[in-house]
């Protein structure tokens, strides 16, 4: 999608016009490299695209997009020590290439600078995203937690589940696209349900993470295919054979979940049967496209620059379609 | 000495009334174990005391008190882990009580309430006390870093110390002044001058910290007299024989920082002698002595409460007699 490609070079551009300190080296090595990485760079399109929604240059939005992106990869330097990931992106993590206590410094100075990239703008506005990102920042720590809380507990259900993805993945979506708004001087109610799209865009996004891991197209999804299943993550497939399946189905979904083979070829391929069988994959998608709508449903009413409306409408559709 | 008692409870008073989240109970009860550990709460002192000698009442400060309080507590959670200490004031530390993931997450959300703390704060306070927090908060990072940097490296020279401990240890006493003088409305050169007596102040502190773990008395100084010497570490008093010594004491003392006894009591003795005889014994009473003097020079000129500039003084003093 054009639009879109234009934005995230816009903020590329201006993510290599930082300056960082050089020295201590340990500390800021790790910054580059992992803003390096690439990514999709998707919280601060949201961003971009919310300012301009509103009539206010997207240029404006730029300190807010990069607040957003640096907050998503402390996040990222410090999943990445708790889940003893040893790649992301398909290159080491930091606490791999580095060691963990580089890894776990680095991302606090990742979080302040943050908390720096907001300093561009004055107060009111400056205190104003400040305390929205401290809300979003705190709600995506309970999140991990829940999610590692989660990793060890039997009975998990689907609303705890919704709950999880909602704080560790959609609230950030809200905050970006809030920001932006903010920046725009939009009216307060009109960046809430800015928020609210984004929020509710993040739950089908992560639900609809899911459902690729299992059933998605391993040149485009970027991850490996079947990797939730391999370490047995409670996803929303998972959720929902557990509430759709029959006994057996369950039982034996259960009992897959339980191993964890050196050769996880044919358990993949029969969870991802039970999957289908049970219901769970037309459950999943039906819900991506629920959640989508749902979302969508957020930017009526509102008044938005035409152009604008549409690429944030666009924005979700391609987002669900993987389609950038 | 009773003024600094009174300020003191008046500041534990304000924490216990602090209501956090209870779930999830693994990120948020570790942040209440680490206050709850006690210490001798100066930063938050500095603050209150700061606030008052510019006429404004201390309560009025309270939350920036906490901000920085919070913001060191944050600090001693994740070095824990970075230095793999066992104990925190006699108490198993986060990680050990719990596990590293535990203290790394925990630790992420202590700084973002640190944050949070100044929300109590309107614009544009609030976003001079978020800008002050931030600058202080990748500073110390900068000093932990260089401290770590710092045990691995020969070579490292007093002014590299000097530097490391400004940044690890000085600045954030400085910030905590900073912080009361501006909830006190005080001029902008005048929070400076408390920035600058709290930063000098704060390598007189960290000088003396290190002449004590070597000439401490064991009944008053809280910590293990000779643990720097039992892990090498590079202090003033180090730094000072390597710079005063005969040749033959500047060798003795490294070939003895290079061994790590198991009984590490005739080495502690050694290293001590070392440190005295070379003169560096009273090099660094004389260092703490400077700083202290070069300190209150900073206060000289201020338009301060008569009382409250005499609370600083005496604040000074007796941290320096560690009499409180």
């Amino acid at each position: 999608m054009r639009a879109i490609g234009a934005y995230q070079q816009q903020f590329l551009d201006y993510l290599n016009t930082q300056k960082r300190p050089e020295e201590p080296q340990q500390l800021y090595a790790p910054i580059a490299y992992i803003l390096s990485l690439g990514g999709k760079r998707l919280r601060p399109v949201l961003a971009l695209l919310s300012a301009d929604a509103f009539n206010q240059k997207a240029t404006a939005a730029l300190p807010a997009a990069l607040a957003v992106e640096l907050f998503h990869n402390f996040t990222l330097m410090h999943d990445d020590i708790m889940d003893e990931a040893p790649l992301r992106r398909g290159k080491p993590t930091v606490h791999t290439k580095w060691d963990n206590n580089t890894a776990l410094l680095s991302g606090d100075a990742l979080l302040i600078a943050a908390y720096q990239a907001l300093e561009h703008y004055e107060a009111p506005l400056h205190s104003q995203l400040t305390r929205l990102l401290s809300q979003t920042a705190i709600e995506v720590c309970e999140g991990q937690q829940y999610d590692m809380d989660f990793e060890k507990l039997q009975g998990v259900t689907e609303t705890q589940y919704l709950q999880m993805i909602d704080l560790k993945t959609a609230v950030l979506l809200g905050c970006s696209l809030k920001m932006g708004a903010l920046v725009a001087q939009a009216a307060l109610d009109a960046a809430d349900a800015l928020y609210d799209f984004g929020r509710t865009l993040g739950i089908a996004f992560q639900i609809q993470d899911d459902y690729l891991d299992a059933f998605g197209d391993p040149k485009t999804f970027g991850k490996q295919v079947g990797g939730d299943i391999i370490e047995n993550k409670k996803t929303m497939l998972y959720h929902q054979t557990l509430q759709l399946g029959t006994t057996d189905q369950k039982e034996r979904l259960l009992a897959l979940f339980a191993t964890q083979p050196a050769e996880p070829g044919e358990k993949i391929q029969e969870v991802c049967a039970l999957f289908t069988a049970s219901g769970a994959k037309k459950a999943c998608a039906d819900k991506v496209a629920f959640y989508t709508h749902q979302a969508l449903g957020h930017l009526e009413g509102l008044s938005l620059r035409p152009q604008g409306r549409e690429a944030l409408e666009q924005f979700a559709k391609a987002l669900m379609a993987r389609s950038f």
